[in-house]
């Protein structure tokens, strides 16, 4: 029987709330189903431990990482520590130097949310490719005279052709195994001449190799306006680190899930170990209180699944968690009166009939 | 009388159709109205210049602009021009050099059109301020290793507390003479922690000279989302050149007007002439076909009228086209089957009943 190791990264605010209901979740359906085993490591970074010990991970943080299979992380960022701190402490400080280059998000409207527009008349169901690893978040930049009137600040995004070459191969490869073979590359290279400009050249040299993917090329700006009046002619989507930040959380919202995206964070090569996470911020007004909504965390969780091999138990608890949903059992940020709790017991009795 | 020189440049594609429409409405509402003068010069920039001559632009044509009172510009780009050899040759060659750094876009719910959006139940009525001269769109970065495979490129956003400034208080400035009084400054300071922080500290700085003006900060990808789900708990919003191209499409599109929508870039420091131009680009699927929207124009005029002083010129200018597009007199756009020309009898004709 196939043996996991997860390490399990809560983080901050109601990081540690959804984890925890997703590793129930996860563990029951181990349990139930008894056709692989899994084990989560808590890794205690984040917030708390940057007040402790002056840094938001241990020593060799990346090296420990390497030892497990996959992670799963809640969120980092808390009310007292300025965001580009706590982010570059922990979750960036693991993207990039993994290399999880591909920074994959689902978006479709899911049991028990609806999408604000009257134009996704068929649903929306898109598949959302981030490059994760360069371009406007590679880190770097800086200011001059700070503080004085003639202050200048740069941020540099850095993209290079074998960075490009390989998200928008993965981005190919993605659209190849969907049924509508479809592929849009988002850019601004009317506007930026450089980087820009070498993405739309890489994706004509890699969209050469893949004669039955149908593809087209949109600039940010007006990709916003397609997605909101024509969401039903798009299917795949890559762009770069800010480009899709922005899309998904847009798709996320025209989806009507903003509450329940998940996201993973891939190294396709697998030399690293993958991370998935909720897309979800750390939402300190609502944490202690027990009504964080921990639907994004299974799914991210199940994408996990899929990824280490197990994509029959994905596909299942998918089935549950949309199960659940559909019967109304939902947080207040979907419009419902459950706690997380309820939700996971919901979850855990319909794996429950899974025997 | 005031009698006013306007610089008119109408570019390519569907430009010369809708500037030639506002021009003849202008021409119009100043014969009827007889409280001012206006004269149009045509500049004939754009690519077919561009073809004959090698550049985009007459020699000396910013002194030639600063001859004017205002600029209204068309449309720039052709199919067999790279989209960045004509905007770097024309418009963008025109904004920075002229520092046009307010680029302002009203977006509203306008008589025939409608919000896709079912979460706008009171309408859409937002004021967008967009940085215009410098950050991501200020022309820097370069290419190495060109076509190697370990090429790099980089796209540098420069950002200096001057031009931050300066845009703040025009943000600022704006809010306040708006009943509501409150601004949204949009960033990306968890992830860019150079010229973004610096936006924060100007906004904070800036601010403090504004008790009257309720202000908050949103990161750009959040932004989306509150745009989509609480429009109207928005009113003006601040951001970079690149973060407000892409909002200010989105809010077009969230409003349904993204036929309609009308953009001034102005220098509020009035040394140079501010440019005022349709949001839509140069659409050359319908091209001579006569039937090119031209409201966005007539809305761009109008904003034009109330910068170089003829408000109420400007205010009677949009009743009758609001009153033409109340009646269904629309082009195919926006649903209707109306030629462009339709349109300018049918708003002429409510200009005559001013008389
Ligand atoms: C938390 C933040 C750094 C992150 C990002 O901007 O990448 C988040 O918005 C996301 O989309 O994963
Ligand atoms: C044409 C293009 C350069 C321009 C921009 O990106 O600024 C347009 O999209 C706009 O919004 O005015």
């Amino acid at each position: 029987m196939p043996a996991y190791q997860i390490a399990s990264i809560p983080g901050d605010g109601i990081g540690p709330e959804v984890v925890d209901a997703a590793i129930q979740v996860v563990n029951k359906l181990a349990k139930t189903l008894g056709t692989f085993q899994i084990e989560f490591t808590h890794l205690p970074w984040g917030t708390a431990y940057y007040k402790e010990h002056g840094q938001y991970m241990s020593e060799g943080a990346l090296d420990t990482l390497r030892q497990f299979d996959a992670g799963i992380f809640g969120s980092v960022g808390a009310p007292d520590v300025p965001d580009h701190i706590s982010l570059w402490g922990l979750l960036l400080a693991m993207r990039g130097p993994l290399q999880l280059y591909a920074n994959v998000r689902p978006v479709r409207t899911f049991p028990g949310t609806k999408s604000p527009l009257n134009t996704a008349t068929q649903g929306i169901d898109w598949m959302l490719v981030r490059e994760n690893s360069e371009g406007e978040y590679a880190g770097q930049g800086g200011r001059s005279h700070v503080g004085q009137e003639w202050e200048a600040a740069t941020e540099v995004a850095m993209f290079t052709r074998v960075g490009i070459k390989r998200i928008m191969r993965f981005a190919f490869e993605t659209a190849q195994s969907r049924p509508r073979k479809q592929l849009t590359v988002v850019t601004k290279s009317n506007a930026m001449r450089n980087g820009m400009v070498l993405w739309d050249e890489v994706a004509a040299d890699v969209a050469s190799d893949f004669p039955d993917v149908q593809w087209d090329k949109m600039l940010v700006d007006a990709m916003t306006v397609r997605m909101v009046m024509k969401p039903e002619s798009l299917d795949t989507i890559v762009g770069t680190n800010l480009h899709m930040d922005v899309l998904s959380d847009l798709a996320a919202a025209l989806a009507g899930s903003i509450g329940v995206a998940p996201s993973s964070n891939l190294d396709p090569t697998r030399k690293n170990p993958s991370l998935f996470e909720p897309v979800h911020g750390s939402a300190f007004d609502i944490t202690g209180k027990g009504v964080a909504n921990p639907v994004a965390t299974f799914w991210s969780a199940a994408e996990m699944l899929t990824w280490i091999g197990e994509k029959d138990a994905s596909a299942k608890l998918m089935q549950c968690v949309e199960n659940v949903c559909r019967t109304g059992i939902l947080t207040p940020d979907l419009g419902g009166s459950s706690t997380t709790r309820d939700v996971v017991d919901a979850v855990c009795a319909e794996i429950e009939k899974l025997k």
